[in-house]
């Protein structure tokens, strides 16, 4: 069931205060008596719901018969409140920026206010969705058992930044920019918005190996056309604002831990199945690997694929079914 | 001693001819009576000639006193022939697209004509300058004894084809741009440009770690500003046209390999020490063990450091030292 979820002056980390902030949800399966059986997906950059559906799976995944799953997006999504569908005076660039924090914050009066829930199983995100799960478990230590951060870590560390800039720069490179009152569409900045994340998303072996052939494309150059058909300049603030967000994501900015991650990190006590991707160039191994030296209940369990970044997402067969039946064993632990 | 070497009516790859070819060179050291003591050092992406000569070194690296050094630099190094610096009809975007080769065939034409060298102990090359090492090896079987490619491969494989388009494309958004007939500054697309080239450059630990503070910056953002300061957007056609070269090569394109990178590799009759750097991300590791494979009198000596691409040009003291020793290594052999 497709619901929406409103909270009335919603005051961010930046201490703006959204007079309608507005979150997408989808659940699924029913809350049993204790309200104990609930598990939140939260979306990834620029995902939906939808694109987490797959983890519902009777045969694999989290079975939709024994628990309530809750799906949400994030800020910035385009159904979510987001600089495209706000009125003034937060429209388009004006939008304020979002942080995880305030991501995490909203979905928790949704899950605990709204939907009567007493404690999460797991929450499982995969990027921007991993990030979510961290700062829930330092956010919420008695109310959550466990996570399950796929291809994203606690904080987005220097070159995380450095990156998330270029991408924004190629928008801010086309003359239709305007600081984001588009003048029109971005033929010049989607080219080069759709090259970024092609150079970036996959591994430099799976081009090699030509992997894209799985994915139907007959050529490098069939990947960065089908980038930019997936680009909607319309939805330009859209995705700077969630990058904007996926930039200040640290879970050591919490308060009670002024800035110190790995004080962070240890404060949690969820279980943390930690699934890094070995190939992933957006959150590194050697960043997850940094982060596991201070979790207390963690197991790690590296995704050993040539999918870069996405085989935090599934896109590949093989990576799918290790994220199933890893999400399958955490829950029956 | 610096010189200019010339040549009328080169005749590129491409079947277009250059009425006049330059490049930019510089000796050291003087030939021996057989001529047999030549080290060549060829340049990388808007490298110079003064990049390269921390090489010679009567310490530690090509000992002044033994080897006779050729330095070169690139087509679109803005000195050798470039679009920024050729009259029409090959002036700016004009000027035809030249390939490693089409370097590598001149730089012959000047060690075994003008500069009469019978035999190269090595081609040392980091980078574009490792492509041109390998290049010679298949091109001049009897004439090279010896190279070491530091940071780069034997061909650009699809993701760093990708990530240069990615690059360029930062150039091309600028409202300036107009097909390389620059209306004015390039600004917008320099700031673009220059975040990518930051994202890509160095490892992601290398940030995490702040290794920029040995560089004497004190913040990402002050790398970005480095990286914009030194980029002059009246060049721009130079770099776009050296990142052409870099995405066309493939020593299986050479004569008689009909595309077919493995057998190239297999017909190298020098010797290779093989130096990728473990973090590069322009040339991975991977590719090199791929590489490797298919490579009969190489050694494998891959560089432990968190320097991304530049570990290969010495930017940091250990790898500079490692560099020199293994050249030093290789020429005592």
């Amino acid at each position: 069931t497709e619901r929406e979820f409103v909270v009335k002056d919603f005051r961010l980390d930046s201490g703006q205060v959204l007079p309608l902030a507005r979150i997408r949800y989808v659940t699924t399966g029913r809350r049993d008596q204790r309200a104990e059986n609930v598990v939140l997906v939260p979306s990834w950059y620029t995902g939906t719901i939808e694109d987490n559906l797959y983890l519902v799976d009777a045969e694999a995944g989290i079975d939709p018969a024994k628990y309530f799953v809750v799906f949400t997006e994030l800020f910035g999504s385009g159904k979510s409140s987001s600089p495209s569908n706000t009125p003034k005076p937060f429209d388009g660039p004006r939008f304020p920026v979002t942080t995880i924090r305030d991501n995490v914050r909203i979905c928790h009066q949704l899950l605990f206010g709204k939907l009567k829930v007493r404690r999460l199983c797991s929450v499982v995100g995969f990027s921007m969705g991993a990030q979510q799960a961290f700062q829930w478990a330092v956010s919420y230590p008695d109310q959550v058992e466990s996570i399950v951060p796929v291809c994203g870590t606690a904080k987005t560390y220097h070159h995380g930044v450095v990156r998330l800039e270029s991408a924004i720069s190629c928008l801010q490179a086309d003359a239709n920019w305007n600081n984001g009152d588009l003048l029109g569409p971005l033929e010049k900045g989607a080219e080069a918005w759709a090259r970024h994340w092609a150079a970036w998303v996959y591994s430099q072996e799976w081009w090699r190996k030509e992997l894209f052939r799985r994915n139907g494309h007959a050529s490098p150059q069939d990947v960065i056309k089908f980038f930019v058909s997936r680009f909607d300049s319309s939805k330009a603030n859209d995705v700077v604002l969630q990058a904007r967000t996926w930039q200040r994501h640290d879970v050591g900015g919490s308060p009670g831990f002024d800035g110190d991650v790995e004080a962070a990190l240890r404060s949690i006590r969820a279980r943390v199945l930690y699934m890094p991707g070995e190939t992933d160039l957006y959150f590194p191994m050697t960043d997850a690997r940094y982060e596991m030296q201070h979790l207390k209940h963690a197991v790690w369990k590296p995704m050993p694929s040539l999918w870069g970044h996405p085989a935090g997402a599934g896109w590949s067969d093989k990576d799918k079914q290790l994220i199933l039946k890893s999400i399958r064993t955490v829950l029956s632990e």
